[in-house]
């Protein structure tokens, strides 16, 4: 959407620059899902891909595990719900859901799990290796297609990537939103995920991280830092994590023997 | 913390450069907030400035007005857990946080409040006035401050200031923390506000708009973008945004009557 501005532009040989004009904007809304006419949450998202988006968070919080499990779903973008009928009532309680998990069975760095997280965070095995240059490319290509969606400066944005192009791209206000589309996406279509990377353009934080591990991805490319509890998530569930991807720089955090370079 | 990580740094006459070598990393952790017994919210972040934290954290979700409404706050910070006593007790319970709220009464984008939010937002109104160059220095100063706290790359900055200066700066993982870590300060050691600014390193969605109305300030500094969303808000709630300040740009967004340069 467009909004009337009064911008400075510095200041000149003729003095100074301002102007009003018109700006495009980042659409930000509030979407509500009920699930089984039960309030479940509300996200606050761009609402493009929506159903991918409603798909790919139930699956997240552990919902589905499979798209044919949501036996219908309706949206109506006006008033922002989303009504969601499961193929198996749900039986999880909203505090089920918030509440922390902590247990000493399964790793060290598993007790900072959510509970929904215990059940849908996957340890991904994949024989899939990439090079260096593949990496840069990959990044290359997410930051320029960004470009198209970046008018407004607000997003997020996530690829599902094989080793030499990008596949589909996400775009979202919220940095979850954007894989969780990936993710409904990759559920509707049942495209397999064990071959692929995730590209992504923020942080990544654990739950970044965790999201990646639900989708089933072995390898996350971005161009900005991790976070130390992402990256012992990562450690125990068979990430490889690479950061910092700049230019002709990257660093590898977490399961090196990925990348062709440091291949054993 | 530091992390052992495998970086390639490019190619040189010398062929690629190949390192393995110890790298900052940012810190995240869970922090379980126990109010009166009961678990009310677990917030994932960078665990500085806990007390602060958690004394925002529940200002902002509504549960205090003023720092003195909390009897004791103790913090285990090796399990990640905060417990609380609340001088009255309070009735309200995690459903009730979290349920969207929509109403028609108090203006068009209100409807998109949650329902601790209509009760804790509150219109700023204020005579603070600043020129573009005091918009453009404050926004220099936050990010040379921050180059300090960002060896890791991780972090989002805020800052409590003055038209003339930081008056207090505060770091997060997660943008919101930055910003009630800020709140729990000015809570704390009673800070008016009405004359002071925000300024933010990261983009201003409808909840970082939120929180900056709760703590009262009516300016918003930013070098990033806004939301949709968050200007409505911003247009209801008086306060005026300044987003995509870099170099010698910035853009104002909302109630340019506060720049000195726009005033009537």
């Amino acid at each position: 959407m467009t909004w009337e501005v009064h911008r400075y532009a510095g200041s000149s040989v003729e003095g100074p620059r301002y102007k009003v004009e018109s700006d495009d904007i980042a659409v930000e809304a509030p979407l509500t899902v009920k699930v089984d006419g039960e309030e479940f949450a509300t996200l606050v998202c761009t609402p493009t891909d929506v159903e991918e988006l409603i798909v790919g968070f139930l699956a997240s919080e552990g919902l589905i595990r499979f798209a044919d499990q949501v036996k219908s779903l309706s949206v109506d973008a006006v008033r922002g719900y989303a009504y969601v009928k499961l193929v198996n009532r749900h039986q999880r309680s909203t505090e089920q859901v918030a509440k922390r998990w902590i247990g000493s069975c399964c790793g060290k760095s598993r007790q900072f799990y959510f509970q929904n997280d215990v059940q849908t965070a996957k340890t991904v095995r994949t024989d899939l290796r990439v090079s260096i240059h593949q990496c840069l490319q990959l990044m290359k290509a997410l930051q320029e297609q960004s470009t198209d969606f970046q008018a407004t400066g607000g997003l997020h944005n996530g690829a599902l990537c094989s080793p030499e192009s990008l596949l589909l791209t996400r775009s979202d206000i919220g940095r979850h939103n954007a894989l969780d589309k990936i993710f409904g996406h990759v559920l509707m279509n049942r495209l397999p995920v064990r071959d692929k990377l995730i590209a992504f353009s923020g942080r990544i934080s654990s739950e970044v991280l965790l999201k990646v591990s639900k989708i089933g991805a072995g390898i996350l490319l971005s161009k900005s830092a991790p976070t130390d509890l992402a990256l012992r998530l990562a450690q125990d569930l068979g990430i490889t994590v690479v950061g910092f991807i700049r230019g002709d720089h990257l660093t590898v955090y977490t399961h090196p023997q990925r990348i062709a370079e440091w291949k054993e």
